[in-house]
């Protein structure tokens, strides 16, 4: 899926998911949470709307989220949960039931998910149980969710004995990405998100890895006609692999590229001490160096993946604290684990990504290499 | 829908939903659990089973079942849950989740349901979430799950606010009916199911309805021919009406005829202290005397559908400790509600359902005709 990269892009710009009756579209664009026109159809004046958010973005967004609301449904309410993916889980989960039951709210109330990808997981969740379903609307305020987490209808929360293990596909309504709201991002989250930007170029879209070559300090400083390419070419490669393979049967594995060492570097340190897009970030470099190992790839091209990742701000390394033993332990009950076998996305080519099983012993030999030095 | 009943029922017949890619057979019949054909394609020799069920059902059948699964799978493990609606709750729904992950089963894992309406609905939720969805067979241990729950995908847990407010749509492999493990069936359980047989009669099927006022001995007596016959005359009624309407948009809510007043009773009463089958025995005797009331359907259809209800052993009045603005209150929650509206099912005809609201002052005149005398 080598696509041209669009020689000019705009400050907004517009993305369909394709899923039959499930399609919805992506808006992309500056200011878009205060527009009208982002909430079009939307609403419902016999129903109401809920906002979930966390701790650190309600102060910032939420009120003008629930303004630009209000015309639109009978009532709009906002429950904050506490910031962090260690409030992922069954919990915290149920504090948006109690809201929705205590409130006597209907089949036809509309979720609005306002925040990063935990806040899109656990409320995409919320609304695919409730009632059995409800809709939801995904309004991503982090970069990682903006190109990533927000699209596609994957929604779960985390158990003690693994990331995303309980949860649902079920499709927003509609992805609302404001580029503005990514001004008030931390570096460190910037960063993160770049990790899933650098993704798509790295596993899928070569041309567009060059493309960020060339605008990766842009990117950080939140340059909006970069972030707007970025955000839409994302959001196009995601759009054709999720149209092609809602249900991750095959093809939408790919996506996945450095998850299965990121995922073990999240869950062995315990969620929250290192960011999702840290642990992918580190996990591509582990990726591309196995895969490089194998003969699938040049090793010039895993070490220019990881120049890119040191570029976005990103760690190389995993951390001194995970063991390879611990590593294999935890990648053997990730989702893509079959029977004890432990399958990787690996690159067999450069930008092409394949789903492949790796002999333990190069496994350990990488994350050795690859684990900071003592 | 008021078609004819088969005058020469089997003791083995199949009934398949019909749903595209996600169809599947009912198998009903004798002594169909230790039989190899019930299990047929649906192993894996790579994968494990997880059969659930419930302490009571595991002593009696979860030896036979796993003895008959264990050529088909790699591994065969069971899960026995305390017996109770009481227990349809988050924290018995993970200990399925708990069992899955320290079994480290992956997505080609399989569950059985193993047991009446709450381990039905509580395994079907596990399949629905673990993963974001494993396969699941419903193997239904009491007449009420064979003719009703296990049949159309429906699966839940209950909040403290309301029944079955957290689930999912999912739709199993495969049921398997064994009228064998009916002999096993406590009467009260036995009765409780005739309310869910009855109401196919009683909001669809008039010729049934006759049949029924025939054979409701038979039934409490367990005689397999009528079982049978019964069994399979209320799943193809479901099979129809699902197969029009699978995420019960509208015309699957006839299938709820009772069931307002019904989910009123047992949970002001506290889940657990009326069956749920004894609540739609009595919420049946409600809803055909409100129709009445209404004007809808004359009275004497509703003092026959009484009388059908109290010869299968099922109460006709509702509890004294529930007072009408308490049935008010949990109803408006009830999922039919809309925005304050209560909706029900009523009789617009004899044997014909329809979704409509109705006065409140009518509908309190209805519960306190309608409740035990003090």
């Amino acid at each position: 899926m080598h696509t041209t990269t669009d020689s000019l892009p705009h400050a907004q710009a517009d993305v369909t998911i394709d899923l039959g009756d499930r399609s919805y579209p992506i808006l992309i664009g500056d200011g878009l949470l205060t527009q009208a026109s982002s909430w079009s159809a939307i609403g419902n004046r016999r129903a109401s709307a809920l906002i979930v958010t966390n701790e650190t973005v309600a102060p910032l967004y939420a009120a003008s989220l629930a303004g630009a609301l209000a015309p639109l449904f009978v009532q709009v309410r906002t429950l904050a949960l506490p910031d962090g993916e260690v409030y992922k889980d069954w919990a915290h989960l149920n504090l948006i039931f109690d809201e929705l039951l205590g409130a006597e709210a209907d089949r036809r109330t509309v979720l609005f998910a306002l925040g990063g990808g935990v806040v899109g997981d656990m409320t995409g969740f919320a609304a695919a149980c409730y009632m059995r379903g409800v809709a939801f609307v995904q309004v991503p305020t982090t970069l990682l969710a903006q190109v990533d987490s927000s699209v596609g209808g994957k929604t779960a929360i985390n158990h003690p004995l693994g990331k995303n293990m309980i949860g649902a596909f079920h499709q927003p309504q509609r992805v609302v990405c404001d580029l503005a709201v990514l001004d008030t991002l931390p570096d460190r989250e910037m960063s993160a998100g770049l990790a899933e930007v650098i993704k798509y170029g790295a596993s899928i879209d070569v041309e567009f890895l060059g493309w960020l070559e060339s605008n990766i300090e842009a990117l950080r400083a939140r340059e909006r006609r970069a972030l707007a390419h970025a955000v839409r070419r994302c959001c196009e490669i995601k759009a054709q692999v999720v149209g092609a393979d809602e249900k991750e049967a095959g093809l939408r594995a790919i996506l996945n590229f450095g998850h299965t060492f990121g995922h073990a570097i999240e869950a062995g340190l315990g969620y929250g001490a290192w960011l999702h897009g840290e642990g992918v970030g580190c996990g591509m470099v582990m990726a591309a160096t196995l895969s490089a190992r194998l003969g699938l790839v040049a090793d010039d091209f895993a070490r220019r993946i990881e120049a890119l990742i040191a570029r976005a701000g990103l760690p190389t390394r995993g951390p001194r604290a995970l063991t390879a033993a611990r590593y294999l332990e935890l990648m053997r009950v990730d989702k893509k684990a079959e029977a004890g076998d432990i399958r990787f996305i690996l690159l067999d080519g450069e930008s092409h990504a394949t789903l492949r099983t790796a002999p333990e012993a190069d496994v350990v030999a990488v994350i050795e290499q690859l684990t900071e030095a003592a």
